[in-house]
């Protein structure tokens, strides 16, 4: 039904993406929150558009009528207006809910993590905004997952232009889904949607046109605040004069190579206000003459200014901007390129397997691996009374297990361990006094 | 209703709980799985007794009945039986949810979090069972909540008491159900209960009343394999067998002097086949001279040999034992400790403000602050072209910031950053080719 288990292998890599996200949120200073799965109806009511239909509701079994999350965002603003915090930078990771079609194969499914940092405050412009797109391009470097980009436009840009291309303040949304869905379809039926389904002019929809196909860095800000028809909007202006800001500290930071202001860029959903974004990875083709293609956005966000204000009583705004990391793609990719290498994946972290080489020594092997445990050793045993010293050793070389302490009658006499390493298979006797000290040195590296 | 969110204060007692917690389990070599927060409504149905009213349903929106889980036991089980695994040690963090009365005092919620342990396999008797017993007195032992009490009994010397007792077959789960009040409510009232509702005769419940009085160790164990009744009665002698088993295995830990094999102690779920058991935490008393009382339980868990295969097809069995922490009531405990004692708890890790002493130099933060993030520095800065830079150092005494780099005209000159010490107020100017390292120097201790 459009979810899934995760198995100890792919939690192992989900933890391993998890650490990294969370390493850069804390690198910038982000708190952490968290939130219930589910919210009243009413709070999600209105804040997604079309997409409102994908709601999942909980069952009328008494009480107030619930659903559960559809982002973290909209969560988010309803916790900063119930508690009056008008700023906050701020981590949240986890699970939302959408009844779409799974498409599992493309790692979409109806539960599904999200990653948000969001920094809410009343600030001069575009320092929170470009900190948000360093933590993109960091957290993508960091993971290695190829090549990027990433996509940046501004909603006043949007509106600006459609309003000196023509078209009607009523239709700026239904437009706007229509320039959004231009990374998967081509322009010409883009167009046909706006002029056959939405009703404009055939011209207005030709000078949409030729803005959507625009993209590039400063210069092309600089051309466009020259432009004699978008420099007369007020909207428009404003957006490209922060885009020019935001671009200059982006080049502070050195990572305009990977940025690109692209007026094709629209974001489906209605809350954005100001700065959209969205990353996508690139895919070299094989043939390496056609330029890269795109395999999809793995992050996007913006700026809401607005949303805050309608869970506050009194409309009181707390400016936002934020982000959001597309993990369940990130999983996708790292789960098939792990499995192409066959590279083994630890899924615990057992330092050493407390064995026996002979018959009747469980309350050895009981009391040695309480005194290891005790001093904080991640050890593990074969639960069974008599085990053969192979299997033991098996176990080590499946779960990989860089140690095993064998304890043995004259072992016991002497007063050491057999500490034995399972890759090179040399064993050695250690007092058992030193023991814990030379498994924690041989397991530091590790 | 009944819900809550986590502020960052929270999360951070939250975060250090679970650290604590996950170490353990990790010691223990466990691995980690995830399942989706509903279930169809079938996988649960008829595996929580009375309690089944409590679940929470997914309004029919069209495809399967679905339901938010109960507790995270039910979703294991059948992540065994889907997937035919026979062999796993898995902990599962995450929360579950109960349509109960929230008592948000206390620490109940209807969405709470529970950390469940498990081992699922064919084994030799009682070994996994005392692993698990050792893992609630290292967590409970590590988070220094006071005192606690880990009570064991197990289903099979319950069934035998009370077949000994007189309680016809049919009777013995609801029967069960009134013991497992014990812990709430004085004898005279479960007696009324098993005699006045559900129909027991004075004689057997006064027979039960005898028994379930009882508790202790390995002492009482064979005092009752000795009992006249108990060891002609099949199921009894077979769990007290066991029990001694298991006491013999908790010496070898060291952890009996924290473990008591009480007979009242009963567990309301179905489920349990075997040994069950209970943490609960003592309180002294004031005056010092009564007896330690109960203040509620933090854990708890048992063996339920039969619930994989009421998922199996064919209904094979997999034998499980496992424990849950009850997260929330210790949350509720040290939240209202760190309240009590004013404890500062710091809700970021920022190692670094970058800060200026003069106007213009937002350009200089922003690329300094770009190098500290790059080399792995924890850094902020303030979100203003020109703040002041008492307004910075104030920023960093509310939030724990140990270190300031300060940049300045002379500053930037010189080739060197000013780097203060917020608790000392000492400054000194650092090499800019140095301060990577210093910072990294200075805040390794912390």
């Amino acid at each position: 039904f459009g979810t899934r288990d995760y198995s100890p292998k792919q939690m192992a890599i989900r933890e391993r993406v998890f650490t990294a996200i969370i390493n850069c949120f804390k690198r910038h200073g982000a708190e952490v929150i968290d939130t219930p799965v589910f919210e009243l109806k009413e709070t999600l009511t209105g804040k997604y558009g079309e997409d409102s239909k994908l709601i999942y509701d909980l069952k009328d079994q008494g009480g107030e009528l619930l659903s559960l999350r559809y982002d973290l965002t909209v969560p988010f603003a309803r916790y900063l207006a119930m508690n009056k915090i008008t700023n906050i930078k701020r981590y949240h990771i986890a699970k939302v809910y959408r009844r779409d079609n799974p498409a599992m194969t493309r790692g979409r499914y109806r539960e599904f993590y999200q990653c948000d940092f969001d920094i809410a405050g009343q600030f001069d412009p575009m320092i929170p905004d470009a900190e948000c797109l360093k933590i993109v391009h960091e957290i993508l470097s960091d993971l290695q997952l190829g090549d990027f980009l990433i996509k940046v436009n501004d909603r006043r840009i949007l509106d600006g232009m459609f309003a000196v291309c023509g078209v009607p303040d009523s239709k700026f949304r239904t437009i706007c889904s229509s320039v959004d869905k231009l990374d998967k379809v081509p322009w010409e039926e883009v167009k046909n949607e706006m002029v056959g389904e939405k009703g404009l002019s055939p011209e207005a929809a030709d000078r949409i046109g030729e803005y959507v196909q625009l993209h590039g860095g400063l210069d092309l800000i600089e051309q466009l605040l020259q432009d004699p028809k978008l420099s007369q909007n007020k909207l428009a202006k404003e957006g490209l004069g922060d885009m020019k800001l935001l671009f200059e500290y982006l080049t502070l930071f050195g990572i305009t190579g990977k940025i690109s202001f692209d007026l094709s860029l629209a974001r489906g959903l209605d809350y954005y206000t100001g700065v959209i974004y969205e990353a996508v990875l690139l895919q070299q083709q094989n043939d390496h003459v056609e330029d890269p293609v795109s395999v999809g956005s793995v992050a996007g966000g913006g700026r809401y200014d607005g949303l805050v204000g309608m869970f506050d009583p009194k409309g009181r705004k707390v400016p936002c901007v934020g982000v959001s990391i597309g993990i369940e793609r990130i999983f996708s990719i790292l789960e098939q390129r792990v499995e192409a290498s066959e590279e083994k994946i630890r899924t615990t972290e057992t330092q050493v397997l407390v064995a026996s080489a002979q018959k009747k020594l469980l309350e050895e092997r009981l009391k040695l691996i309480s005194e290891l445990w005790d001093a904080g050793i991640k050890a593990e045993i074969l639960y069974k009374k008599n085990p053969k010293l192979l299997n033991q050793l098996q176990y080590c070389e499946e779960t990989g297990i860089p140690l095993v302490a064998i304890v043995g009658e004259q072992e016991l006499k002497d007063g050491v361990v057999k500490l034995r390493d399972v890759a090179t298979r040399e064993e050695v006797n250690i007092r058992r006094e030193n023991l814990i000290e030379e498994i924690r040195m041989r397991t530091s590296q590790l």
